[in-house]
């Protein structure tokens, strides 16, 4: 290896190295890195150095996993994989890695990076498109809760696992009605599509499905807590999802500008616009949760509500500062006159965009990463957990697939269908609590778990061959 | 107030205002917002949610405070009486905003934010005028440490609050040696004098007398365990500060380089950049509180060591592409060439500090804001907590601003002084410390947290005067 030595003299480096290296050797290295000090007591052992340690080596195998991409795969996929063998290196032996998983602050960065994925992507949607596809997106989203619901609650459950009461087939169907947006929002970022029709319908499709997912979920809570469910108490529900989403978009459109504009009476600098933003984000993906929806659902409407527009009164970036001031001082001719003015109007609006890309660089992965390291690569030892996975799986996929037949003509059905694959956050939380309410045993449990990692894996390279394919 | 209404068409503006308040007049608003609904089970009451409020209020609550540099004071000040103010409300009933400050991941975020800062003016300087200040800095921090150190244990101590034990005034007397660089730097970069060779010789001797602080706690903590501590012992902790700091920028030169070499043959990608960077920063922090110092030391030392140049086999940020794309395509002539060779030049370097001032928009206003809010209004009103506090408050200045004058000539001796003055995250753990091995009584305790809050106060304003006196 000949690593290249930029900027840096030769014979100073070498100097250093030995410096470097007597210093190391004069130490007892154990004893700098066990932490065994007194002073040490202050800090070591605090749980916040050392999830500085498990944010930087989630960052790291993140990217070293990006290798995936030389093979044509999308960089998500190589995450979950890098995850996977992260979350399994404890059956060798090194338990390390083990503590990331019970990190409460790690997980909480993971679920702050699917709120920023999902702002951005809204930011980078707007809403006149997402009406155009609304109605695709419609129907995708009912038939493709519909149609797992019905074939996993009636057919799939009862012939698979029968003798459970039918709560826990109700329960098992409502898993596998909510897409989880993440995963298919990535690949199709990372594969260039995330501006097409489909990954419109998909996305929208995914947002509805959320909505209806949560519905069916506190339906089918009521069910089993009460034993039945009244028709008011049903109807509120319903509203108070349909109410957020249109209201939401609605009141937060109207608000925005009017927010953008009293903040920058205060300061036009860039830290009260990126904080405005961020805000803006987090506060609609609080209230989310408030109304009983998932937070992702807040924090991407608040994107497609948000437009570069918004924020024309706040102090452009540094650098569009620089050629402005250029651009006003130098003789420039027309056409290039024309150019430099189309750099300076397309990157004073992408500003925002570039600051939760920044966020999203250093948060999203932190997910991915943490996703893969939650599969529980022992349960896949179990023959009779690996038949009944294995059913749920291939209903959960033909459903949604199927549901892609609904994005209706001018569109690629199949790319919309196989879109709507993977489960995800959503899914798990409703596994966790049938397994909090005593409806699904430990079993269950592990095949719905293994199904949603399964959707999740096999999403990826389908999505790119399948976009790959048709173009 | 007239809004202006940017880019909106105003009759579809009133539309979608009726729909809203339609909406909203159609649904029980307390119904929204009370998360009684059985859907809210899966999320309502969870941490992460009513977490992303609390960021959001806290950043909003740090812009509203950047009033008072209409006043001509630093942001800063504003952010900590806006946190003195949040943090006091409960006393007017108002008990919501209490759950911030027992919030852990708030706390996390917080010193997420202070490592990024100290990273951030780390990558802002660089060694070869950290060595130029090197001399002056370490004057600068002896003194400062001796000083407050000698005064408080020997004199304002026992001679304030009598009949203590020894190591009770040689705890007092600890916890006022550390300057907090943090406060000081963001006053230098608010009013732009953070490249001054002033500026250099406090953050250099603020990061000198914070391992000078952590030695002397532990060898304090040694005595007040043992009763003693051995010269073998004294030696190895003093060793493992030096070593850090030396060895670790003498090491990090020669790694930091061929690190992006190897990482860059991955992918070139910003997102590897940025990872790069970031976990290069989080490991420092991550072995200084290994080896017994604050993660802030390792944040400040990563950053010296990085240089833009070692990123130069990465992707250019998209905007510096485009204008690379226009000047190839374009013809260009000789000024205006330079002008533009010279934007790219500075903005493609610029790049990895914009990411740090990103992520630094998101979490240094948290860190402010939290610690204004954990100042106790209550205890201000015991006479014996304020008396005592005073004491020590005015031996905690003058010892300090004295040590400005080890600064020596060529340089504004009484800048560097009043920048030594602020105490902060480090005395407040010295602090904790000293209580929790029962050495003082809540009463010192409180008057330490006072002192120290005072400090912070008190600087920003002073730092700001006496540099606009002196220019």
């Amino acid at each position: 290896m000949t690593p290249c030595r930029p900027g840096l003299q030769r014979s100073l480096t070498l100097k250093f190295l030995i410096l470097g290296l007597a210093f190391a050797v004069l130490l007892n290295p154990s004893g700098i890195f066990a932490g065994d000090n007194t002073a040490g007591e202050a800090v070591t052992g605090d749980i916040f150095p050392l999830t500085f340690l498990w944010i930087a080596v989630l960052l790291i195998a993140a990217k070293i996993s990006s290798l995936i991409e030389r093979v044509g795969q999308p960089a998500v996929l190589g995450e979950l994989i890098i995850g996977v063998v992260l979350g399994s290196l404890y059956l060798t032996g090194f338990t390390m890695f083990e503590q990331i998983k019970t990190n409460e602050i790690i997980h909480f960065l993971a679920e702050l990076g699917v709120v920023v994925l999902l702002f951005q992507i809204g930011i980078e949607s707007n809403i006149q498109t997402m009406i155009k596809v609304g109605i695709p997106s419609f129907l995708v989203a009912c038939v493709g809760v519909i149609l797992p619901l019905v074939a996993i609650t009636y057919f799939v459950g009862p012939w698979l696992i029968p003798g459970l009461q039918y709560s826990a087939y109700l329960f098992l169907g409502a898993t596998m009605t909510a897409t989880s947006v993440g995963i298919t929002a990535r690949v199709l970022q990372d594969i260039g599509k995330s501006q097409t029709p489909e990954a419109r319908t998909i996305i929208g499709a995914a947002v509805i499905d959320d909505v209806l997912g949560l519905i069916i979920l506190a339906v089918v809570s009521a069910i089993v807590i009460q034993g039945s469910i009244d028709l008011y108490s049903l109807f509120i529900i319903i509203l108070k999802a349909a109410v957020f989403l249109g209201g939401g978009i609605l009141l937060g459109t109207w608000i925005a500008p009017r927010l953008s504009w009293f903040f920058s009476r205060i300061h036009t600098g860039t830290g009260m616009k990126f904080a405005l933003v961020i805000s803006f984000g987090l506060v609609f993906a609080y209230v989310a949760s408030l109304v009983g929806l998932a937070p992702i659902v807040g924090a991407f409407t608040a994107g497609l509500i948000l437009t570069p527009v918004y924020f024309d009164q706040f102090s452009d970036p540094p650098f569009v500062e620089d050629l402005r001031k250029t651009l006003r001082e130098e003789r420039v001719d027309g056409a290039l006159a024309g150019r430099l003015e189309e750099i300076i109007e397309v990157h004073s609006h992408r500003h925002i965009m570039e600051f939760t890309e920044h966020l999203g660089h250093f948060l999203v992965p932190i997910f991915f990463v943490l996703t893969g390291m939650q599969v529980k690569v022992a349960t896949l030892m179990d023959t009779r957990v690996i038949v009944m996975a294995a059913g749920i799986f291939i209903a959960a996929v033909i459903t949604k697939v199927a549901a892609g037949w609904a994005a209706g003509k001018g569109m690629n059905k199949l790319s919309v269908g196989v879109g709507m694959i993977p489960r995800g956050e959503v899914g798990l939380i409703f596994a966790n609590m049938g397994k909090g309410m005593g409806v699904m045993d430990d079993t269950v449990f592990s095949a719905i778990v293994i199904v949603i990692m399964a959707t999740t894996l096999v999403t990826p390279p389908m999505l790119a061959a399948v976009f790959k394919r048709t173009g």
